[in-house]
């Protein structure tokens, strides 16, 4: 039965031997790079995940896997450009290291790289796996779209930013779970719940880390808190601030949220009015709401009761982190 | 027995039938952008007469034609980000009307899209469709990586450059046609035929850019010549002269093509030195030396001769282009 850290050596070993130092250097250097700063790998894991819980033997979806992995790692190079985020798993960032031209081409290489490994499917199978490989990808960057026009609109929308998010992190998740299924060529009632599972446990998982960034212990999860609040980032919290407070409240927190003043007394400032409105138990009630939805997904599914249990502790491991 | 117009009617009517209007309007007003720049879309038209020369129905070869056509732009939109090139097609290119992150991030759309049309194919044919793309596409992207290295290296050699261009240029002709070809069905050895040739295709086609930039008629082409020399690029002209000089005249050539002093003045004494080693004809000797190689290769192959005479016609108009 493996458990999630068996499957993350696969990947890992896997990564290991495939070998992403081809030439042009410039090219392959900055892939080879991104590719072993590491990361829990949550996607290729969900994967074999699901093809273990249907009965397949993981090992038949380790392409796939690593294709996914290789398309979520060309967002992070692409996004890091377009963020200005200098720093990417606590090292200087591919554009940051190399420069923007490189991030950009190495991005598209590792793009051209993911379809190479998710295409390694039995042949009958391609048809699916594809389908659903380039609709996720196109609609990861239409919520990086959003996201990035939500920084230039005064108002958003609650519901507008879900979508966001779903788009953005949920259906990646999703395709992965829905990838493992589909090898493990099981029916269409089993790929639409795992399919509808990931996009759950994607919800919960991105509404927790709005929840962390505000929250969390800086002891426990190494970095200071409030970054979000610092950048005026509109956040799930914030939007729902925005949606529960009275006209009057709204002005104090829009006109407080976008200022620039000291850092420290904004955050603090901002959590007391999130604190008055109860913000933070009832963003935690949403994941919650978003992870049990998953679970239950889980649960209804024909499969032993012990690989079912393997994914539901990731779900809550993910989704119910202490803070 | 369809004409160059007439295949490009087929595709800019299914472009135009295509709605490439989407939500986010930020991301795929881009798109729709590009798309209808125009251009002689070489490419889905060679996939669309590659099918056609092996007796299938050109409409077969559409939904992958414009694919490639989307990639060929997409590589365009990304470039130009890269090139810091203002102008495309006469219009401002999308980095420079939008921004550099939409110009990103409408590009890895377009990269997905075109991987949704590729694959409209019947199913059987897709494992190979899928190879021949995912491989072209990295090697689209290598060559830009050595264009790009190669502005930073003094040194550069002939060979170098020829498999630059093979790599930026030729691979994507040469995937054009066994496209075509794959969706018709035909011998593995017809398939290694048109592949063979859109590669001659493609050298002959980039040398023959590299001639016309210095030596065309501003009046017949509509911009100024001498714009590679200007700029101090690495040509075949150039790099060809460095291979003839003798050391004496090689420092000159180096010398001054690397200077930025009055352009007018700096295009004169790089073609009197062009002149004086006979660079544009030994040019246009290698640019027939590729075409030849082409057109030789379709004389070869058995398909009805009134359809190879089309191809070769398109051959011929892009190499021998009257300048």
């Amino acid at each position: 039965m493996p458990t999630y850290e068996l499957l993350l050596d696969k990947i890992n070993l896997l990564l290991d031997q495939e070998k992403f130092r081809k030439k042009p250097l410039n090219l392959y250097e900055p892939i080879d790079y991104t590719l072993s700063l590491g990361g829990k790998r949550l996607r290729p894991v969900l994967v074999l995940m699901a093809a273990d819980l249907l009965g397949t033997d993981p090992e038949k979806a380790m392409y796939p896997a690593l294709g996914i992995e290789i398309f979520h790692n060309f967002t992070l190079v692409h996004d890091d450009i377009m963020d200005n985020a200098p720093i990417r798993r606590g090292k200087p960032s591919v554009y940051k290291k190399w420069n923007p031209n490189i991030a950009i081409l190495s991005g598209d290489t590792m793009f051209a790289l993911a379809f190479e490994y998710v295409a390694k499917v039995e042949k009958d199978l391609l048809p699916d796996i594809l389908d659903l490989f380039t609709q996720t990808a196109r609609e990861v960057c239409e919520g990086q779209q959003y996201d990035m026009d939500f920084e230039d609109r005064e108002h958003v929308g609650l519901e507008e930013y879900l979508e966001m998010i779903r788009l953005k992190t949920a259906v990646l998740l999703a395709c992965s779970l829905k990838t493992g299924a589909i090898i493990s060529r099981t029916g269409q009632e089993n790929i639409d719940k795992l399919y509808a599972c990931g996009m759950n446990m994607g919800m919960a998982f991105q509404l927790m880390d709005d929840l962390l960034d505000t929250y969390s212990d800086p002891e426990k999860f190494g970095k200071k808190s409030g970054g979000d609040i610092i950048e005026g980032k509109k956040t799930y919290l914030y939007l729902k601030a925005l949606e529960l407070a009275d006209e009057k409240l709204k002005i104090v927190l829009r006109d407080k949220y976008s200022q620039k003043g000291d850092p420290g007394n904004k955050v603090m400032e901002i959590k007391k009015i999130f604190s008055h409105l109860n913000i933070e138990n009832l963003t935690r009630k949403k994941v919650h709401e978003y992870s049990d939805k998953a679970v239950e997904l889980i649960r209804l599914m024909d499969a032993p009761i012990d690989k079912k249990k393997i994914l539901v502790t990731v779900i809550e491991e993910l989704t119910r982190r202490d803070y």
